[in-house]
């Protein structure tokens, strides 16, 4: 299978915060902001996989600045790193004041997808070749994330977790 | 500062997966269940604290069963453990089928909230005093999972993570 | 067919009142209110009868209460009685203020519900059989309501409606 | 104050029903239903008062005829009669078939509407004339309805409803 | 075919502003007027075609009042004239202030819309015949408008554009 | 003021087509287009503009492609030229097939939005200095588009609009 960059798959969805969507502080909710993201990344998993694509897990996401009703929020995701039939999106937030214009990160979230077909089996994904400084290094850490994800499903001993267990353990 | 219990702030949130929640393959969007979710917990740690309370993280979240159009789901959110100004909440989802009327657990999810004044700046919450087994279990694991979310945020050391270390390595 | 107890068919729909669905002062539409109802109650009248169900007709409703923005409404539905296709569902809405935590009595209502097959057609429906105290009154009114339905749709006579009569005229 | 006539606030709200409004059956949810009657009734008691208004209550609806995704659907609102500070209105709801154009009722309702000031305090509105025949049989129907709704919520005794006590008492 | 006059067609949506529709100066934004506008233009058509409908095109709209939250809007489209397979759709906006009942014009827009079979194949529509002096200047001034259109889109040349080319130069 | 090019306020709204936005025929409605772009237009306003932005008008729009349900739809908007306190913005509208992944031209439009303070009032804006060849054409094209529309807004005589007249008229 041929394989893409990051940038192949790159994903921009910038929209309003509107009333509707906001809590009683007039900040966005974090929840829509959650939806927004799999959105924007479910829709670059099925630009680099050109398949349907479904939300497989959601890494940890910390919720940083508070997004103000009448913001403009930018969401950027493109695929960090593929394994055989998933893809991690990467997903970065930026927010405009309405008014200076100034733009600053909001947040930074990870999707997992993975990629089925019309029954809803999965189906093998290109491969990804990250271009990048930034790019490579969230290639290098989506391993670690793997292993993360798998030993807090119960699916992978902590002691199988190589990449992992290194930030615990120097040996 | 009166304690309480998980059963205090307990939230059920049933309702039908409408076919403006589905993606292609005609089930519930992972984003949409993401915002569901983050409305109970909300309202939980709110039942809890008594305040405004905005979202601060969402653990590492997987979607392991698909969720068909027109299935009844329910969210059921509840304060696992407290730590000063906020509140771990712990999430349990279950759908039903259409025709069967069968219930089975469709996810599981923690999220984080802080507890803020009007000014948006962070106050106290009571604290949680679990009861049943299941909620004594969440309870004691949530120490590790905020050292984990620490130690993801670069706010924490490994070699200071006693709880999370003591998963990887047996001195 | 198999009886079922009212607890067994109970739905519980906790959210919060959103700026879009409130009126200029800022109280929750009473058309929200109503087409929440009509989801718990017809999720109730589901889990009883474990066919798809159709809203057949609304009670009389009355809005003692107004439900401001940033409220939590929490709606309980329970079959109260069954005619052979035809579910009787009990709903009753409480909310909770933001800051106090109190929570009152907003409303009642009760909505009928028709189980029907895939093509729309009426099915038979189990008997509910009620527990307890208030699901007893419940019960023994709704023979009365549906007299009165009756009555008002023109397809019974005010004189046969021995059960409605009884209310107006101590023979 | 200067009497109106029911034309006066006629209100006229035609829409399509869309994907997201219908149940399993691809027809419109009765709550949909309810919730647009609840608008369009509420301009109309608007439009007769020039005030604030609020939804006070519902009367019985049957839901006689299902509604296909796909119809287009006219819901018709009028004033039908005044009490000091409320107002009964009176809703038809006809839908088109989406490729014969033939026109059919669908539904009829009662909404009370209470008209309010800024501060929420119920405010007198002006009676209403009725002008054409099947305004004055609504006109002369809704004290009837009026009582039959105080004896509902139990605020008069049955024996008082004169109006209603006759239609099941010939003396 | 059978003729039709533009009263046949008629199709009046009134519906309040409700705060999710509005921008940050609490006014309705641009972009739901053109959607509720194509809606209701999209209802007449099929109304004098009996066919389902799809917009071809928008005219020029101007914008001149802005529509506060709370407003009542009226929109009003009839078909203003035909061209084999298309129709032209004549839609006028009004206001009422929510509190003197004043209704003011807000705007006024054109919308095209093609009548196609099951298969989305353009199919022949009945012609229309104005009856009002109004109907009667719109009709007239939608050949004219046709060719603007033509021009626009490069499918004309401005020399065969004789109704317009007029409006410019006085041979 | 300090004039900027029409990248610096390129804003991109890549989304989905869901269900509830889709006509009977299974394609965007035309009115959801239409909404889509006014808030990718608006947005780019405000960031060339630094201000609160109301839509003015929108141009002649013509849909020459349906996009069905499940496309992936991307918005792209850019500040074109500018008028003292009016910014001309162009939109082109591609959509994503599903599962071949090409992506193809569905529209053009072109909006007009002023800047306005806090009360309302239009206020100056930047100056916009148009830098690829695309950019350059249709700078120059816009006051052409700007004499039409008040041509047709009746606000300017044919016969004083040059650059429109020249089209018609070679003298």
């Amino acid at each position: 299978m041929q394989s893409k960059t990051p940038s192949e798959s790159r994903t921009i969805m910038t929209d309003m915060v509107l009333p509707s969507e906001t809590n009683p502080l007039n900040n966005l909710f974090g929840g829509e902001l959650l939806a927004r993201m799999d959105r924007a990344a479910s829709i670059a998993a099925r630009r680099h996989s050109r398949r349907i694509t479904v939300t497989a897990s959601v890494n940890h996401v910390a919720f940083n600045r508070s997004v103000p009703l009448g913001s403009v929020v930018t969401v950027e995701a493109k695929i960090s790193r593929t394994f055989r039939t998933s893809m991690e999106v990467y997903i970065d937030v930026w927010m405009e004041d309405r008014f200076s214009g100034e733009s600053v990160k909001a947040n930074e979230a990870i999707y997992t997808f993975v990629a089925v077909d019309d029954t809803g089996k999965p189906t093998e994904v290109p491969p990804v070749v990250p271009e990048t400084e930034l790019e490579i290094e969230r290639f290098e850490g989506a391993l670690r994330r793997k292993q993360l994800s798998l030993v807090l499903a119960g699916k992978m001993k902590p002691s199988e977790a190589t990449e992992l267990r290194a930030l615990f353990v120097k040996d």
